[in-house]
């Protein structure tokens, strides 16, 4: 694992895709390469993009990757599907990087596909991530199908989060899913030569307008904090970021630079008003208590055996035990082991 | 606390509404009042309805609730929204549902909003639905708005889940969400005098086809498990159990007496093959797992000082100390307070 570290950190493109693999499938050795490699991160800028399947995300993701390239900046793409056994994976999307990016060595590609939690495969983008930054790519997109809990996910590991709409996919305003406007910092009406294209952008900007600019803080405030909100919070006199709606042909490059300008805009801001400080630390805050949580519950299932579990779910189901009371019971069970 | 239980256990419909109110809010007392019902918990049918915006989830449990009505059968009903603040709430369809069961005691709709952790909406629901069953309310549908995690939360909690479509949504083949399919145990196309109704409900018997039918067993079995997922298998020479599709226009009652033929037909299932078994044993597996990791947290976040947090979350910022090392120094420090 020592000499795939080295040899990724030496620009070897093969030994960094062996490592992602390694870190993916959490492999041996994979979390002592992610400690070695954290003091290299950092740099990277974070583009998360997401939204609803036929939008277009991949080829948006596709234009914008040739643009950054244009001004000699290095991209990585992880491309996240948290994909469905009946609906397949993202394969198109890859298809058309393949021909469009192939060859061009400060471009590095990764998909991502998973059966199983949601929570594993947040994590594993995360390391993903961190290895792509390490390695010293500058700009890293990483795309998602916009699929509730996945969105909420990638605004914890984004710094700049792009959400993309199309007209004539039924997203009217009513239809626009809970949760989507509030992690957005720049919105996408791609497909705009599409009919209805004016309606969804005009629908955006309406209900962006009705919508009270705190909620996205409140949305990540209450998930996953070992301190109190109010430790975090930033400057109160910073002016606040109001989404702005871009329209784009990703096929024909339309509006791809109205869109880098705003992308950079946002970026722009987060360094000026330093949130992009406190960004970086609730992102630290929130992986540290899903670790911490994550490792409470690995002592546990160590600690305490299958017997005593399959009892008490099995007392439970008769409705001898509360589920309340089994809780104490197993945690006092285990504390006088410790 | 326990006069309020009381009252409810003699059909005090104020009570209930208030002891609910105590239970999703966390009130104190609260959690003793659920384990003094939870001998009284198991006996209702749990219908999960889920589906996007716009398919009329809200009319159609309401021509079912009639439906099960006129069978002499009492109905609770729970209708969650993880709400954006900018989208709003389904105070539309309760609208719709007070006019027709108004004055019904039959009959009990209890509406949840939230802001904040999907999580605690979970936990809430349980418990609220906990508190139906032990009340007496033979069915319990739990409707929430699709949106990715919601609906897996649903799959834990009921026994019987419906996705609903309706044609003209954008949901063709491609658009389906990942992730929906797996947890219906039956399709419903809603608004089926719409063009394009024939369609979709080809669409999804085509997709119900090409997808594996030990798709949902994966899904749930990976998350949140405390044993080994061989051991909570059922026989394997149990029938499997193949959605059917079922095509409605709620407000007319036309197709309500299939689906509700479909719906028995799932429950019969259930039982015969005793998966309902399984299913409960299932989700108490769940339950315990997730009660056990609060607590611990609780538990960990009580001992560790807000200080200790605040020290590691920068040296992790400023690059000195790697994730992975964080937990360990901080679990150490805890467990020689313990």
């Amino acid at each position: 694992m020592d000499a795939l570290v080295q040899a990724m950190l030496n620009s070897d493109r093969r030994a960094l895709a062996r490592l992602l693999t390694a870190v993916e499938n959490k492999r041996e050795g994979a979390d002592t390469a992610l400690a070695a490699l954290f003091p290299r991160t950092g740099r990277a800028w974070i583009i998360g993009v997401t939204g609803a399947p036929g939008t277009g995300k991949s080829s948006l993701v596709n234009a914008l990757a040739k643009t950054f390239r244009a001004a000699g900046k290095t991209v990585g793409i992880v491309a996240v599907d948290p994909t469905s056994p009946f609906s397949g994976g993202a394969i198109m999307g890859d298809r058309i990087r393949m021909r469009d990016l192939a060859g061009d060595r400060g471009v590095f590609i990764r998909s991502m596909a998973t059966r199983g939690s949601l929570g594993g495969l947040a994590r594993a983008t995360r390391d993903v991530i961190r290895v792509l930054d390490a390695a010293g790519f500058e700009i890293i997109f990483v795309e998602t199908v916009g699929a509730g809990q996945s969105e909420v996910d990638i605004a914890r590991a984004a710094q700049t989060t792009i959400v993309v709409e199309a007209p004539g996919l039924g997203d009217d305003v009513q239809a626009i899913k809970a949760g989507i406007l509030e992690i957005a910092d720049v919105l996408v009406v791609n497909k705009a030569d599409r009919p209805g294209a004016d309606n969804t952008a005009r629908a955006l900007k309406a209900m962006l307008e009705m919508g009270h600019p705190t909620a996205r803080a409140d949305l990540i405030a209450h998930h996953g904090r070992l301190l109190p909100v109010e430790n975090l919070a930033g400057p109160t006199d910073a002016p606040l970021w109001i989404p702005p709606v871009v329209s784009t042909i990703a096929p024909e490059n339309s509006g791809i630079g109205d869109l880098v300008s705003a992308l950079e805009a946002h970026r722009r801001y987060l360094i000026e008003t330093q949130a992009l400080d406190g960004l970086e630390r609730q992102h630290i805050e929130i992986e540290l208590h899903d670790r911490l949580q994550a490792e409470l519950m690995a002592r546990l299932l160590k600690a305490v055996s299958g017997e005593v579990f399959a009892d008490v779910i099995h007392r439970i189901q008769t409705r001898e035990l509360a589920p309340q009371s089994a809780v104490d019971m197993i945690l006092s069970l285990h504390n006088q082991s410790c």
